[in-house]
């Protein structure tokens, strides 16, 4: 594929490395950057990861044939909804958010004919943020999830799997609302659980965290603002998450305090044989 | 410090360690590994970590000035006190247990005279197992805790200190108890809701994580029998910590099912701030 612009609408690690991975593999004759914020706008321009920077919604998408929405989660919708209807036939939006059924539901069936918005959710990016955090081979061999309903055009689907693919990227295509219930277990408890651990340390026993403590809760680190977005759009689904944990916590608990070896061994032993397979899987 | 006979009981990761360390260093004229397998005291051997290997415990220990039990948690009492009935006085017994209370109580007031205990923890070690992962510098600028009581010889302690800052060690004192409910927080809890968080991901899952899950997991591929000793001696403390993040969890619930985007702003940017200390304090 190769396109004559490409607009990425939020430039931070996410949107950043996206420009630094279409420049490299020369996707795009033009990488235009959109945001709020024009110092930020530059810093991924003196990064390399966009040729042109624009404080201008509508226009900048306006004159894109593609645009990647790579802002926080909960205000995808509303700008792709702004923003599809003032684009010409035949454009593709997609995003890079980490909650799919709010989103894609309120822009199905809402946007011009032509103008297609197909859901996306690269898994890759860290706890860190900003453009300087950038790389092209951020989505080289990661999984990125599109999640496609009934209403959508097959070939903007095949457009934007082709795109996702052409930066490196495995992708798979679910149902939002499947993608987001398997989100709120792989991602959205984990972080919530991180936060959870870290938030109840006092400082006078930092000096006694080793390792173990640290890649446990390394994830909290991450922008607060992002977050409480992911999760307050994909609500339920981390409820239940958090209410399936919650089970597993009383089963090590109820061991523990009947001092039940055999029970704890098996509840261990389950979760090592978990994360083996994962790294195996690797 | 320059021990003639240094004797490892249990020569894993940590003991393993500790011998690649001490001959590193040249603290010891003889170090003695200890355990009852035979081969994987070879490996330990061939690993550089030991000079000799004894399968016949109270015979090894009795034959030097000091012993480090690296084994697990809940045979170091019964161990130690099995031993010490034999030692000369002047011999130095001390481990690397992840729990203390249980350990040095069941100890204190139980050795012949001139023999004694000395609780340590050295605040290293991963979920890797086995004298093949041990490395000679695994104890450097990490916090060894060394837990003395009212009964502790005061040479005894001098000369235990000095041993693990010999390490590279960065020691600290503390009473068996705190230590036990600061290692509930900062370590046993963790690995807890690290095995809980892998223990629910169904293997259909595995390809939606990324690497927020696998930090936040990774020490879940420890060893369960230790593991399952080290909540068991800890009992009280880690059920104590599991309290407190419930109570954290819980918090974090109400927020989301409330749709309180300031709250759930202010646990997580509270969380985030605790996990920067921890980065900025390294």
């Amino acid at each position: 594929m190769k396109l004559k612009t490409l607009a990425i609408v939020g430039v931070g690690l996410i949107g950043g490395s996206i420009g630094l991975a279409v420049k490299q593999r020369r996707l795009a004759e033009r990488v235009l950057g959109v945001g709020r914020h024009e110092a930020s706008l530059r810093r991924a321009q003196a990064a390399g990861a966009i040729d042109e920077i624009s404080i201008d919604l509508v226009e900048a998408v306006r004159g894109a044939e593609m645009a990647v929405f790579c802002t926080p989660v909960d205000r995808i919708a509303e700008q792709v909804l702004q923003v599809g209807l003032e684009c010409a036939p035949g454009t593709l939006l997609t995003d890079a958010g980490s909650a799919k059924a709010v989103v894609v539901r309120a822009i199905d069936g809402r946007l011009p004919k032509g103008v297609s918005f197909v859901g996306s959710h690269p898994l890759a990016g860290s706890e860190k943020r900003g453009p300087e955090h950038a790389t092209a081979n951020l989505f080289e061999n990661k999984v990125t999830i599109v999640t496609p309903t009934s209403q959508t055009d097959a070939e903007a689907l095949e457009r934007t799997t082709s795109f996702w693919r052409a930066l490196g990227a495995r992708v798979r295509l679910m149902d939002p609302e499947e993608h987001d219930r398997a989100l709120a277990l792989t991602s959205h408890l984990p972080h919530l659980a991180a936060a959870a651990l870290a938030g109840i340390l006092k400082p006078e026993l930092f000096d006694l965290t080793a390792a173990g403590f640290r890649d446990t809760t390394r994830v909290a680190a991450g922008d607060p603002s992002i977050w409480t977005g992911i999760f307050l759009q994909n609500k339920e689904a981390v409820l239940a998450a958090l209410d399936h944990f919650d089970e597993r916590l009383q089963r090590f608990r109820e061991a523990l305090k009947a001092g039940d070896r055999v029970a704890l061994d098996s509840l261990l032993d389950q979760a090592k044989k978990v994360r083996e397979d994962l790294e195996n899987r690797d």
